[in-house]
């Protein structure tokens, strides 16, 4: 590991970021708590797309659903048949390895690999054998990676973890459509957990068994979609593309939505929403212009449900390379034709020029841990030793530190009046202890925007500075002087965010 | 069912607050899906939690933990030996009850029961059989009421589905602490997901097997608890209380906190925290007086790991009674005690009097699910045929809705432009389907609390009531004019809670 590695690592657990799920009892391979921090970082994410993605149109909406369904759900949407890794055990040891993932460690490849017989072919060909005890490895076999559970007390009902939150919106869909006044198109988006049982989770919190996933689902008609987006809005801006046939190894196109549609043939309303998710990671997460890219999925390796399907990678500095944090899938009519063949309910809606159609499905979905981390990684920097967090003020965990210069002379009371004025509009954090220095540097760790020190000058009345703080900023160190009764439009203006 | 269940229920599917997970393939007992509505109102219940509860202390925090656990986790905690609800099948078709249940519904009982022997003796002394084919039924055993699940591919780890978020918290108090700078007392908050297989759910939305808890830890030195609240501040506030040596069916006394210290010896800060979530379900929930009393639980209804307990409950229109919605809980040293030794691991602290001590935890559990539920059973109101939810506006899932007067002569263009004014601060609806008097009664029944109405004397420059707009009030149903300019601060002002 470099000096960075074990930087952001000791950053990320002593700060209070998350850490391996009952590491008291040594861990859950695959499972990770938030602590304080990164459940508000997590948490203003979440808000932010909330906010941003909720506004693509008028009539899409949030709801909730259950992590448990029942098993003829996921039969229907092809789950419990199809939503499948490649497992590989050792004759010996029993040990348990991802097929594909042991050919990548070997070999650079074009294409993710999932055909049993190719990858025992590999395994056979580059002569790998277990890690753990050298034993011969066996035929690799299809392993579902959802979780079973029973469901009651009779042993008769079956029932999944939720493998994704779309299911919950599927199934949703024709309540809410009639709730909803049956306008389309209908968007409706979850947030919540998802749980894949994977065979060998080897890259710590990128790679889970357990995840929370934001979801936009939207149903419309697919012979007027394109209309409803302004694509004009859009067409001489520049995507990050990496297309299948010009696949090189963290490597992007500079494209524009017009040049995109020429060269794939994609439809419009699929590039205008690359568009306003590339706008999200740009102008909203600002992740930097060069760490963000759309990744084309190929026929084979595509799910079993998508039709198109790009995936958005961060350049993480942590894995060394552009990794998967979301996707845009255009899923078809794949969803509501399953259900509606599975609980024998019609699903196809009647609309205004008299058609009956099964809707369709273009949806829009991140790994909100991935982008968390995303945020973590890209926003850390470590200057003349120190640990500083650049991310974007609203999306800090607090957006303002309060300090008296010294617990005395009525220093830390009047900090005090000022932190609890801010704290009912801002999240804002009293900190006494140490120095200013010492202070400043804990905030910087951790991504405070702005940090307000009160010192003998706001208290005296025969200076100029009196009723004013020191304003300092994390990222330029700047100090200047703002007086109190500013401090909650000064605050306002900068951590505003223009959505 | 009452003319009041069915509308309640009518309106609770239809317009899109909660109905069964998975519907469409015939539901799956004991799961439910929140459409927009539940969810907007779920999520302002959430927001308004974490507001309050994480302001009664100044080192309070949100985490996120896992909801799948190891299972020495669950062994160390006694739910894997201890969680257990009392399980009673028929010889004949298998079918399952749940004991306790089965007895309550013959006879009217002063507790709970536990003890199988004794259950047993009342199946047979009131010769109960099955409900479905009158079989005889079994000897009652302990049924656990945990999820298991293996995770991975080997077989050899096994999991379960949390049974309550506080769990997490323990497990993450340790780091916490130290990421904290070793405060106390520390809060720790969780509001997540908790799993529980019941036996026979037949509440509906009231008795889950998958459900939302909102749950705060206090991790405290028992020696100085008490004196770290103003316990004076809340002495003569009146509690609605039902002790267990005086239960009567319905009832509760009125006692106020000082009085309450002296009947029964309560610690002070265990009777602070009565007060303040009672006063969070009178000022804040606006829950009427007489719908909501403290039950003390005896000795042999307590969980395993409380020492003090009483539910918080809400006496449901829809449900016939007080029905448990939470509770207050002094676990004492219990679980960092069972954590310190199933793990191994030192978990006491060494604090500033030189002591090393295991921290003791008080903790605030509250069910948002029956908290949703009883928000909407106590607001929904039947008037001259129409529905109506009284809820406060702050709490409401929309704030405004917006209606032009008629969908033409640029009164919706006026309309329109007031609601994307007005959706940057507020929760606001746009209609404009439809008589306005069918667009009140539609945001009247889902408790949009003001709704504003553009007309033709906003438009004409030449009518004293040019740039202004009507504000109709839900519950009074009384109209005002307001300027068009002053609508922001009117309704920032309206909706505001003062915490």
């Amino acid at each position: 590991m470099s000096d960075y590695d074990i930087a952001f690592n000791e950053f990320i657990k002593k700060r209070g970021f998350f850490w391996q799920t009952a590491d008291l009892y040594g861990g859950l391979a695959g499972f990770y708590d938030y602590g304080h921090l990164g459940t508000l970082i997590k948490r203003n994410w979440e808000t932010i797309w909330i906010d941003y993605f909720l506004n693509l149109g008028d009539n899409y909406y949030l709801i909730e659903s259950s992590n448990i369904l029942p098993e003829a759900v996921l039969k229907a949407s092809g789950h419990v048949d199809h939503f499948t890794d490649v497992l590989v055990e050792c004759s010996k040891c029993k040990e348990t390895y991802r097929g594909d993932h042991l050919i990548e460690e070997k070999i650079e490849l074009k294409e993710e690999l999932t055909d049993l017989d190719v990858i025992f072919k590999y395994i056979q060909d580059l002569k790998i054998v277990c890690d753990k005890c050298g034993g011969t490895l066996r035929k690799p076999m299809d392993f579902n990676m959802m979780f079973p559970l029973i469901v009651g007390s009779t042993g008769k009902d079956k029932g999944y973890l939720r493998p994704e939150t779309a299911q919950g919106a599927y199934l949703n869909f024709y309540r809410e459509f009639n709730a909803l006044r049956r306008k389309i198109p209908m968007g409706l988006a979850i947030i919540g957990k998802a749980f894949r049982n994977e065979i060998s989770p080897r890259q710590g919190f990128f790679r889970v068994r357990e995840f929370t996933q934001a979801e936009l689902q939207i149903f419309h008609d697919p012979k007027n979609f394109n209309e409803l987006f302004d694509f004009k809005s859009v067409k001489d801006y520049k995507m990050n593309v990496c297309l299948v046939k010009d696949r090189v190894e963290g490597e992007f196109k500079k494209i524009s939505c017009k040049e995109l549609l020429k060269i794939t043939g994609l439809p419009e309303f699929y590039i205008y929403h690359m568009a306003k998710i590339q706008q999200f990671y740009f102008d909203i997460l600002q992740i930097p212009k060069e760490k963000f890219r759309f990744y084309e999925k190929s026929d084979k390796e595509r799910a079993f449900y998508n039709q198109i399907h790009f995936d958005l990678e961060v350049n993480f500095q942590q894995l060394k390379g552009f990794k998967e944090v979301g996707g845009l899938h255009y899923r078809g009519d794949y969803d509501l034709s399953c259900h509606q063949k599975g609980s024998s309910k019609k699903l196809s809606i009647k609309i205004d020029d008299g058609r009956k159609i099964l809707l369709n499905v273009l949806e829009l979905s991140f790994g909100v841990d991935r982008n968390v981390l995303a945020l973590l990684d890209s926003n850390f920097y470590i200057e003349d030793g120190r640990n500083i967090l650049r991310i974007p003020p609203y999306l800090a965990p607090y957006h303002v530190g309060i300090f008296p210069l010294q617990k005395k002379d009525n220093l830390d009371e009047k900090a005090k009046e000022i932190y609890r004025t801010l704290r009912k509009k801002f999240r804002a954090f009293y900190d006494e202890v140490g120095s200013i220095g010492k202070r400043y540097a804990r905030l910087d760790e951790i991504g405070v925007p702005y940090c307000i020190t009160v010192d003998y000058e706001t208290l005296d009345k025969k200076n100029p500075d009196f009723d004013t703080v020191t304003i300092r900023f994390r990222d330029s160190k700047e100090q200047i002087r703002v007086n109190v009764g500013d401090l909650i439009d000064w605050l306002e203006n900068k951590i505003k965010l223009n959505l």
